[in-house]
């Protein structure tokens, strides 16, 4: 059984299935015979999951493509990106074709960046294989390549034709990357929904142990939270940027220790923290919620304190650099309570560097 | 005295001003006091107009920066545009920044596809300095670098936020490189305005010899036929197509012999020759209208015959990776009279090679 999710954007609209068993099932792709397909994929899941789907996409008369890029955060770069794009003009590929987005949130930002690109534009459909990817890249547009100078510079807001969600690919996921999509996940009950954080205290474990119909439950309830934040965004400019809760402390972290070093729903794990103290300091967050953000987190078998290495003072030029930096002062996201944020400009780097000494 | 057009696309709307001495004339770059400029321009513009551009927006209150890229269309390249995201970076330039591309067609593609993938998309202006880009770049959005495998293959649609051409620019443009843009101005006769055709004929003097007056009803005709290609193509799939005339013959001489050897209106100029060759043989041209467009190149003093050193038979595979090839089939745009063209799919490779050979 799946659960279909349509998100309707910028006058698209396109669907998210969910469920088991997906990458064996033509129907989800939305694809037609005779079209053709570069799948992208990397080397960690390409041995595992690759020629099962090209075959199965084969058989139903789609003539198929494939490029393996390097594995890792470290490889979001121009280099991969390049790589892509010259994959689909070695093989001649036209306007159109489709790509395919086989992996995790790399995959799908550097691949969607390169059809966003090829030849002005191409359409494609992600597979999202690791949790992370299923709750944050299915819905928003955003793609992107890092630059040595800075995380997600380099982008396109692109939408897929489709995104199929198989839960099964979660089985040969590694216990630490399915903690890291968890800091996501408890992320959205933070932002906007109690009751959703109220269920994840009762289910972490559940999802832990990846019971179906919990990821199931879990996933959609995330893309559909995330598409509700990125619809009204049209109209209201500072709504998207609540999804950013624990990310400008998170991407200083990810920065200064090198991206892959800690995994980016790790680094939100403890940027979430050092938001919740920001708020704290600022005389809008109850300490009982801060223990629950904490013992939640903690259950999710995430970090939840900063990296010792990293000075107090190098988060700061790190933070700077942030896309959501206006006129050089610090924006946060900061949690009010369990289920609601604010988007808070202008913040003192004095409460900002108390903030991390805390976490 | 300037003209002003206004272009209406994708519910924005931005104003392309024509006329002498725009840059030194603030209010022509709809910039504010306060906000921050990164200029984009080249090794050749640099020396002439830089330094009197910065002078006058930091006299504007506006705070600047400039980033310098070699000159010419073997730069269009992964490799400049990266150059130009960099220094964003360095300068921590944020969302708000505003790129301006100070320079010709090289310049404003790749600095306009910069912009549009700097934090996923920056406001730009453009300032084009040559003819080609002015007539050809100040509408339509289309921005692009090359890559090895093809020309203009990596991009986006990205809109300007305003356009200022200053025809005095065009003082210091070599010769070769006027010519070069009478091409596309003669190619906008050919494909839909017989009466601009016409004025072409007896105008095409004043122009070589830079009359302001000819020079600036040329360049606010050739934008607004654009203009209304562009327009009609919301709706009408196959109409901005009409663009392309002996671009495809064109883009193989560029691809073959190594972009910049030939320039991009040259190759035009010869590539609207071969698809007029092709008109005949299929019936469709008459004579005397084939020799109204060579002579009009020739007083343009632009090439009219095929490059000596390159095989026929080299043309094909070049032509087979064009962007406007469906399914491997040959698409081209066909003169069947003088201000009307006709977009043809499938055309025989026999017929190919003879108008080639005919060239």
């Amino acid at each position: 059984m799946q659960k279909i999710l349509n998100v309707a954007l910028d006058n698209r609209s396109y669907p998210i299935t969910i469920g088991e068993n997906l990458l064996s099932q033509f129907e989800h792709f939305k694809l037609h015979s005779g079209q053709r397909v570069l799948v992208v994929t990397n080397d960690t899941i390409a041995p595992i999951y690759l020629q099962d789907l090209l075959d199965m996409l084969e058989a139903h008369g789609v003539k198929t493509d494939s490029v393996i890029v390097p594995d890792g955060e470290q490889y979001k770069t121009m280099e991969t990106w390049n790589q892509i794009l010259t994959a689909l003009l070695a093989n001649n590929h036209t306007r159109s074709s489709i790509l395919v987005a086989l992996g995790g949130g790399v995959i799908g930002d550097v691949a969607g960046f390169a059809a966003s690109a090829y030849q002005r534009g191409i359409k494609f459909i992600q597979v999202p294989t690791t949790l992370l990817s299923q709750v944050d890249s299915s819905v928003g547009g955003k793609t992107a390549i890092n630059h040595p100078l800075g995380k997600n510079m380099i982008g396109a807001f692109y939408q897929p034709q489709s995104v199929v969600i198989d839960i099964n690919c979660l089985k040969t996921l590694p216990q630490r990357e399915l903690s890291a999509g968890l800091a996501e996940v408890i992320k959205y009950g933070i932002i906007m929904d109690s009751a959703f954080f109220n269920w994840l205290e009762t289910h972490i474990d559940d999802l832990l142990n990846l019971d179906v119909d919990a990821l199931s439950y879990c996933i959609y309830r995330c893309c559909e939270l995330k598409a509700q934040v990125v619809a009204a965004d049209e109209t209201e400019q500072d709504m998207r940027a609540i999804l950013n809760l624990g990310h400008t402390y998170g991407h200083a972290i990810e920065a200064e220790l090198g991206y892959g070093n800690w995994l980016h729903g790790e680094a939100v794990s403890v940027g979430m923290l050092m938001a919740a103290q920001t708020a704290k300091l600022l005389g809008l967050l109850a300490d009982k919620d801060i223990e629950r953000i904490e013992n939640l987190l903690i259950k999710a078998k995430l970090p939840v304190k900063r990296p010792e290495q990293m000075a107090i003072e190098s988060y700061i030029p790190h933070m700077l650099r942030d896309k959501k930096v206006i006129s050089g002062k610090l924006r946060l996201v900061i949690p009010t309570k369990i289920g609601q944020v604010e988007v808070m400009d202008g913040i003192e780097k004095s409460v900002v560097l108390e903030s991390i000494n805390n976490s």
